[in-house]
C-alpha cells in the first residue's frame, strides 16, 4: 500500500462523501506530492475530524476525493497552551509554532515582553507553519497562535493552571506535583528572560516554576523543553522510561 | 556587573594567568561580541577546563585575558552519545549538533543508513556550530561530532548500553528500566525510518526501545525528544516536575 497524504482543509464536514482540495493545498497536492488517481488520501480539518479516502480524479486546479471513512479524534486530555514571551527572529517564532504542532498543543501566544525590543507582528507564515507540521507529523488538530499584549494581559485570559519554566537555582528545589486542569499554560521567558516584574506577576498568579535546567537556553530551546516535560508527564510520548543510574 | 563573554579555545591549559585568542575567536570577541578592556570573560577547552578573567587588552586581531580563576568542571555522570541515521538536509545536521551541544551530549555520530540516499560527509560547520551552540548557553564539554559507515559499525564500536527511540506501536508497552552504565547511546533513524534490518540489528545488540508517541517526527525531533526524555531521568534539568491529572 502506498503512502497516504495529508492535506488540510477548514471546510470540510463530517458527512461529505466527496471533497474537492483546492487552491494552496491543491497546489501542493498536485505538484509537490504528486497525488494521482487511486492514491491513499486524508484531509483533516485542523479541529479533530479526518476523511481519509481515496483520490477520484484530478484537474490543473484541484483533487477530488472519495471519502472512504470519516474519524472524529478526542481532542487531547489537556490542552496545552505556549505561552512565549515576544521573540524578535522570525525564525524563531516559526521554531516555537512547528514544534508547538508537533507536540500536538492547543494554542500558542506570543506575549509582549518588557524585554521585548519591538511588538510582535502576527504572520500568515504562522498558521502555515503550524499546517505544515501537522501535515508532516499527523497530528489533527492545529493550534492556533496569537499574541498578548503583555504576560499580565495572557495571565488574564488564561483559565488553568500555568507552570513557568526557570533556571535550577530559580526554581523550586523537589520536583513539583501539579494539579492538571483539562488545559494548562507553559509560560516562557522571552529572549532576555522575564523581567523582574513579570516573574512576579505569573507567580503571584499561581504558576508553578519547573526546573530547565542551569544553562541558558534559547527561548524556542526552553519552550522545547518545557513541552516535552509535560508531554512525558502527560504521556503524549507513551510511557516513558526509568533510568538506573551508575553508583559513583 | 557586566556579562560575562565566553570564547572556545583548545590551546589553553589550567596552568595559563594570561590567554590570547586568537583567529575566528577573537574575529567574533573584536567585532561582533565587542569585548573592551575590563569585560569580563570566560574561555573553555571543551573538555571541561574554564578559565574566567577579564580582558586585559585589545589589538587588531588578538583579545588578552588575565585569568583570574580556573576551574575544571567535571563530565556529566552519563555520556551521552546521539547516533542519529544520515540526514540529507544540511540544515537538519546541524540542528542535531546544535542541540546536542546544548543538551550536553558526549558524541555526535552520524551514521549511513539503509535509507539514506547519498553518503554523509563531515563538514566543518559541525564543530563551528557546536562551539558556537556550548558559547550561547554555557556548557563546557564540546561534543565530538562524527559518522559511522552503517548502524552495525556504529553499535560495533559503542561499549555501552544503547536506547532506541521508536514508535509507541513498536516499543515496549510499559516504562522499560534501563540499567545505566557511565555511558549510553541513543539510536535515532534517519528520514525514512531505520530499516527492518537495522531495527532488528539494534534490538539483538541490546538496545532498549523507548517510546517517541505515535506520530512521525522529523529525525532532528526525534533525536531532540530522545535527548531530553533521557536529559529528564539524569536529571540534567533539574528535579522535573509531576503531573496530578484530572480525572475524566
Amino acid at each position: 500500500m502506498s503512502h497516504t497524504h495529508r492535506f488540510f482543509s477548514d471546510v470540510v464536514t463530517a458527512d461529505m462523501s466527496y471533497v474537492e482540495l483546492s487552491g494552496e493545498e491543491a497546489h501542493h497536492a498536485l505538484r509537490v506530492a504528486r497525488v494521482r488517481p487511486g492514491d491513499g488520501v486524508s484531509v483533516f480539518d485542523g479541529k479533530g475530524l479526518e476523511i481519509i479516502g481515496e483520490c477520484d480524479r484530478i484537474d490543473k486546479r484541484s483533487v477530488y476525493i472519495r471519502a472512504v471513512r470519516t474519524t472524529h479524534h478526542a481532542p487531547p486530555p489537556v490542552r496545552v497552551t505556549v505561552a512565549v514571551g515576544g521573540l524578535h527572529r522570525d525564525k524563531a517564532q516559526e521554531t516555537v509554532v512547528r514544534r508547538a504542532a508537533e507536540m500536538g498543543a492547543w494554542r500558542v501566544c506570543f506575549w509582549h515582553a518588557d524585554h521585548s525590543q519591538r511588538p510582535i507582528k502576527p504572520t500568515e507564515r504562522w498558521r502555515k507553519t503550524a499546517i505544515e507540521a501537522c501535515k508532516q507529523c499527523g497530528r489533527v488538530y492545529l493550534p492556533e497562535v496569537d499574541t498578548a499584549p503583555s504576560l499580565e494581559a495572557f495571565l488574564k485570559q488564561h483559565n488553568g493552571p500555568c507552570i513557568i519554566g526557570l533556571l535550577t537555582k530559580d526554581a523550586a528545589a523537589g520536583a513539583p506535583t501539579i494539579s492538571m486542569a483539562d488545559n494548562v499554560a507553559l509560560l516562557i521567558g522571552p529572549e532576555g528572560d522575564f523581567s523582574e516584574q513579570e516573574r512576579n506577576a505569573a507567580l503571584n498568579a499561581g504558576a508553578q516554576p519547573v526546573s530547565l535546567g542551569s544553562y541558558t537556553y534559547r527561548s524556542e530551546v526552553a519552550a522545547a523543553l518545557l513541552m516535552t516535560i509535560v508531554a512525558c508527564a502527560i504521556g503524549d510520548l507513551g510511557p516513558g522510561v526509568a533510568l538506573d543510574m551508575p553508583r559513583k
